[in-house]
């Protein structure tokens, strides 16, 4: 039977071959595989055992041949199979569209609304599980994690597997206290930077279908600093090798994001040169061009970078964050997703203590200025887990309220707002626009944020009439006040978190 | 009987002269106050019916004579007088102390906890005693108002008197709709800029004792822009007359601070050298030396001018206010004051309607930065009363709140707080301590503001204990927590709004 594959799937070959030596040094695999509307060139990777694959997303339907190659016998092959039509949910990768936002490839928006839990794939499963069945819920469609394990405040504990062959240092030294001094420590632990781990690549394979499975971006953060294993500080060639295993394995996920880094602006040893070698090599490897982003602590990467599809920024300032979504836009002009503008919570750390409303508020800002916001809850209690790293249940305030706030992005014409500041609105009317000029005049929508007005009045012209929303961005109501024309007077409630939606009446 | 005047009091000498022609731009009366320690200038001013009236406050007790001299006979006097000691209560005129903080020239260290009531002065006597009583509670010690009476929106009816011998504008036919098109308005309007009302200044003053009975400063805004009558379009020659009327009517109460102007830079028609003007008449005729500032809309006034003595600042950000303090600091170099960060209310205008908890907050977070914060309310009720411009009776619940701030202020060790980020604090801490270095490791105010850690550590040495107070800023509660010394763990309840205060404890 010829083998067949849903479009935006996953087409996976596989190849035995040599286990003796390094196979991962000595040994490659390469496919091409074409179709009547693309040809793409893909590398494989061994999966330990002797066994090597090569997988393709087919970006078409309709009938493909492959052929493969490779550094021993059984890696040269050729072959054809069929490309079915993506079925119900496949929407395919996500894009950029029209500058400042996104869509997946079938031309449906996507509003990224996204939280963190950055080693949910290397928790024991029964973590796993609670975490699948609370994103199963629906609140986000985005989820920012790691390939490496995690050595944090709250993280301690040793992953279940490691990414590379050997033994780590002896983790029961590790303190609240003294866990920063092992930070990208390297002794006590024997890794073999050339010899990955397949079953933990697996893992996070599983990790990234799971995701799928559930309408979910994989964000996927491939280099980090919070290290005592000495991933941070390979070589060069160490790092390169890495990269290429990564890409092999990794960039036929549809839902799949590349993030090269967190807080890259802390791995110290590497150097604005690796980044951008690191980000040569995805460009040239990923046939897919997923989404790129590099995602700083302090100090913003170079966001204008052609490599870079969209900002994703944690915020510099402890008080104004989404506020800037509006200048960096300009800044970058590209989309703004601020991954990091602290976290629902109640630990001691100034990121990771802010409220439910205030964390709402912010996605509320960015959403006003035309960009977009990332979740995250850091909330001690009996669980010992804290969804930020560890994923599980969630008990904040903030994600129904995100979800409301996601409901609303979806109504907007076209793809994405932008922020405006034109007639009839003033200095202290914060006012999204569709993106696109052809939806001009017809929606508009306003957040008052922290402000309390009781009422507020616009004067557009005196014919057009225009229907009048007032929602509540907490106790997520959306009051229909009828349609007004002239001067349009609006009474509000005089609370915090209420947003003002205006759209043209097309049949009045 | 010798004439008798209380130190920091006022002596008021009195004259009959002419009152024909215009005696305000004719006749002139000065006087000249000789005591041990000092000699004193002043302009005295004509006070209407063929009064003319000079006015010293002593700075010194003991025995003084004085010499008048004028421009008609009767205006040449001598005599002598004695000043005696200020009574419980009077501590004298503010002034600034330890280039960042105020006293009252006894040495009484003097926090501003101020108010804002543009125009409580010119309102009918019930409203006035409204404000009085209000007043009378102790929540402030500062007030903002106005001599001109205001022309803004919730503010368009007429004063009881103006400041000027004519006739205003018909003022019926002004509405919300269309009152900005009046801003600055002659037409309809005659008045004599040269023919003060001397009733209207009476009130002015009689406001400045009751306030200063109260215990309250009375920052006197001598010109703003909100005006439909033309006092802010005047000439050279009435604007020079008006500053030398009012300083000789206003400078001898101990209880003033000159506020230039309100949002100087609405004033359209006056430049940068017009101001500088009207400064230099201040310093030279004012002979106690009041605090002098000057208060912007959008732009600031180069708060670094020798004359002014410290920042009277509006907030230029919507989000971030009093968060600059730290900054402004560094850049004036001065006292900082920020006299607008928007009113707890519900009105349509963002500049007023901020929530109670808002406006708490960003006093505290003025405070631990040191500087201060000015209070002001606009709350929509059945009284059709705004405090912020007419004053009556506050509804809100910040006034309890900054009261509770500033008996904690007044515990601080000698003159003030200034910000602190050295160890063993770290980023996310906001740190107060004493000004002055003779007070360095002792005392130490952190506020955490919309964070809410449920602990903090820190590590001072092994020796020496200290005590640790958790202060919550909301409930006005303060727990005593014991001394530590070591590793401090210091336990929180997680939620926003909560301060920490630690004391070395000396006899532990």
């Amino acid at each position: 039977m010829e083998k067949s594959v849903e479009r935006y799937g996953i087409l996976e070959l596989t190849f035995s071959g040599p286990s003796t030596g390094n196979p991962f040094l000595e040994q490659k695999v390469t496919g091409r595989f074409t179709g009547k509307n693309e040809t793409v060139t893909a590398d494989g990777f061994y999966d330990g055992d002797g066994v090597y694959k090569v997988r393709f997303m087919p970006s078409f339907t309709g009938e493909y041949r492959y052929e493969t190659d490779g550094s021993f016998d059984g890696a040269k092959t050729e072959g054809t199979f069929t490309v079915t039509p993506a079925k119900e949910g496949n929407h395919g990768p996500v894009r950029v569209v029209n500058q400042y936002h996104f869509a997946y490839e079938d031309g449906t928006p996507f509003y990224p609304v996204g939280t963190t839990c950055y080693v949910w794939n290397h928790q024991k499963v029964q973590v796993r599980k609670a975490t699948l069945s609370t994103l199963s819920k629906g609140y986000f469609n985005k989820i920012r994690f790691c390939v490496f394990p995690k050595h944090y405040d709250y993280n301690l504990t040793d992953p279940k597997r490691f990414p590379y062959e050997g033994t780590p240092m002896d983790a029961s030294v590790l303190t609240k206290d003294n866990f920063y001094w092992y930070s990208a420590h390297k002794e006590g632990n024997h890794f073999d930077f050339t010899r990955f781990d397949p079953l933990f690549f697996r893992q996070v394979e599983k990790s990234i279908l799971e995701l799928q499975a559930l309408g979910i971006e994989a964000d996927l953060i491939v280099m980090h600093p919070y290290d005592r294993w000495g991933f941070s500080e390979m070589t060069k060639e160490q790092d390169d090798l890495y990269w290429n295993y990564v890409i092999a394995r990794f960039a036929a996920f549809r839902n799949l994001w590349w993030s090269l880094a967190n807080e890259y602006d802390l791995l110290t040893k590497k150097t604005v040169a690796d980044w951008e070698r690191y980000a040569d090599i995805l460009c040239k490897k990923d046939p897919y061009r997923h989404l790129r982003s590099i995602h700083n602590c302090h100090a913003f990467y170079d966001h204008t970078r052609p490599w870079i599809t969209h900002a994703s920024i944690q915020r510099q300032d402890l008080y104004k964050t989404t506020e800037f979504v509006s200048d960096y836009r300009i800044r970058y002009q590209k989309p703004i997703v601020m991954d990091e503008i602290a976290y629902e919570g109640n630990i001691n750390h100034a990121w990771g203590n802010i409220s439910g409303p205030e964390l709402v508020r912010r996605f509320w800002e960015a959403a006003v200025r035309g960009g977009y916001a990332t979740h995250g809850e850091t909330i001690l209690n009996d669980s010992g887990l804290l969804w930020w790293s560890h994923g599980g249940d969630l008990y904040g305030e903030s994600p129904a309220r995100i979800w409301f706030l996601w409901e609303i992005l979806k109504e907007t014409p076209g793809y994405g707002l932008k922020p405006w500041s034109e007639k009839p609105f003033t200095w202290d009317d914060i006012v999204a626009v569709p993106e696109e000029d052809r939806y001009q005049g017809e929606y508009f929508l306003l957040y008052f944020g922290n402000f309390r007005p009781s009422f507020r009045e616009y004067y557009f012209d005196e014919e057009t009439p225009y229907r009048i929303e007032i929602i509540d961005t907490w106790d997520m109501t959306i009051s229909d006040i009828g349609i007004q024309k002239g001067k349009i007077h609006i009474p509000l409630p005089g609370k915090e978190y209420v947003a003002i939606r205006i759209r043209k009446e097309r049949n009045a």
